[in-house]
């Protein structure tokens, strides 16, 4: 079994948590806080403790899973272990971690909520490790609670964080105007829910160009000019003018 | 049983046959063709048919599934029909069809592809009729095949048509930008697609306004400028910049 000893008690954590819970080939062993003097001292506890009595267990690795811009400074309180210490974010680099031999990535990519139940399962893992052993190992742990494995350099990682905030974060502005349309004309959100779902589902089996519709793709202007008229709100005219013109241009058509 | 008469072949088209033909309450009776002379033809065809033999299914809806532009010249070819006749269009007014007493919409809010099955029962059926008893059976007809039926005048489906562009064009145009950024940085898209169908699953249970995630939320410009630096493509930094600013604004920051 790898021994898994967590930092941090946000979302993340507490889906690996439940995912580890979930499988015989890891387990977590410990969960550490995130604020720097409650690690530190925690921290010291378990070195005491293990000099003490010599048998209290020792994670194989550390899972950092803090937010971004606390990665550094909780990670320096490992800078003299010898275990692997990896971190769970989609845009820090890797040699953000203390300069050991033994540092990793192991990015969960998905969205989280407290509340709201994930199949891990489905989850695609980027891991990332200095040497060979580790990766092999995170690797292994990775495989132990998804079926969706991949090798990703901190490179490529970057475009693939950026790649997210297109696919979730704006996707999901959009769905927010969606719903202030909506609100604003006495309209049921839950109209367009199905709608959302299957324009969600439609690229698992057609590559996105090719599932585009719309005035934009179709480069008609007149229906173009009738619904920007229709927007009210700066932004979203905004919004909707660079859209247009974006789909315009992965279709080659003149702006 | 509510007998329909569809005109037009296209997606819309065959997409209702099928779902039609699951329920005992309505049935097609005729497929017509949508170009004006076929259309012509096979009209005066039934016609003749009809005074000569006297026992020809007359339809009780006349469904027009044609594209937008096409609605106005197709359906003036029934302008001396004392039938219902509908069009299923998001973005046409009710009273592009002849003006005669008993017009409609039976308006499917849904992205429909040729070779994707989609369970019509979850639907929204959009219905509109300039008189109420037509009304009654436009409603009666949607409910044989869907779950999901709303009285939308032709003010708010404009809007509702306006709110799918952003949550359907729009947001797969932003999963076309993601795979784009894959492609160039040798990622898989597969790696994006749970995140995406998570993104738009969420809706169901919690506001996009409270889903929102990412720098734009947090106001976090030095991940702004990285990520924006990271775009090499200048429709791509402005989707990134306009729809950051959309966000920010959203949440009432300054920009």
């Amino acid at each position: 079994m790898i021994k898994v000893t967590l930092v941090g008690r946000g979302n993340v954590s507490k889906h690996l948590i439940r995912a580890f819970s979930n499988t015989e080939e890891a387990g977590v062993i410990e969960i550490l806080p995130s604020r720097s003097d409650a690690l530190s001292e925690a921290l010291n506890d378990t070195l005491n403790t293990a000099k003490g009595k010599g048998r209290i267990l020792q994670p194989d690795i550390y899972i950092i899973a803090v937010s971004d811009d606390a990665i550094s400074s909780v990670s320096k309180q490992f800078k003299n272990s010898n275990k692997l210490i990896v971190h769970t974010s989609g845009s820090v680099a890797m040699n953000v971690l203390p300069n050991s031999a033994r540092s990793g990535v192991f990015y969960p990519l998905q969205t989280f909520s407290k509340d709201r139940e994930v199949d891990f399962e489905n989850i695609p893992l980027c891991v990332e490790a200095k040497n060979l052993e580790d990766l092999v190992l995170l690797k292994k742990l990775a495989k132990a609670i998804s079926k969706s494995v991949y090798e990703i350099s901190s490179e490529q990682r970057k475009s693939l964080h950026l790649a997210a905030v297109f696919v979730n974060n704006f996707t999901n502005h959009l769905y927010h105007i969606g719903n202030e349309i909506c609100r604003k004309n006495k309209l049921p959100f839950d109209i367009l829910k199905p709608l959302i779902l299957e324009t969600a589902s439609k690229v698992n089996t057609l590559p996105p160009i090719e599932a585009q519709t719309g005035p934009a793709k179709r480069n008609d202007e007149e229906t173009i000019e009738k619904q920007l008229d229709q927007l009210q709100n700066r932004e979203q005219r905004e919004v909707y003018q660079i859209l247009t013109n974006s789909i315009k241009a992965s279709y080659g058509k003149k702006l």
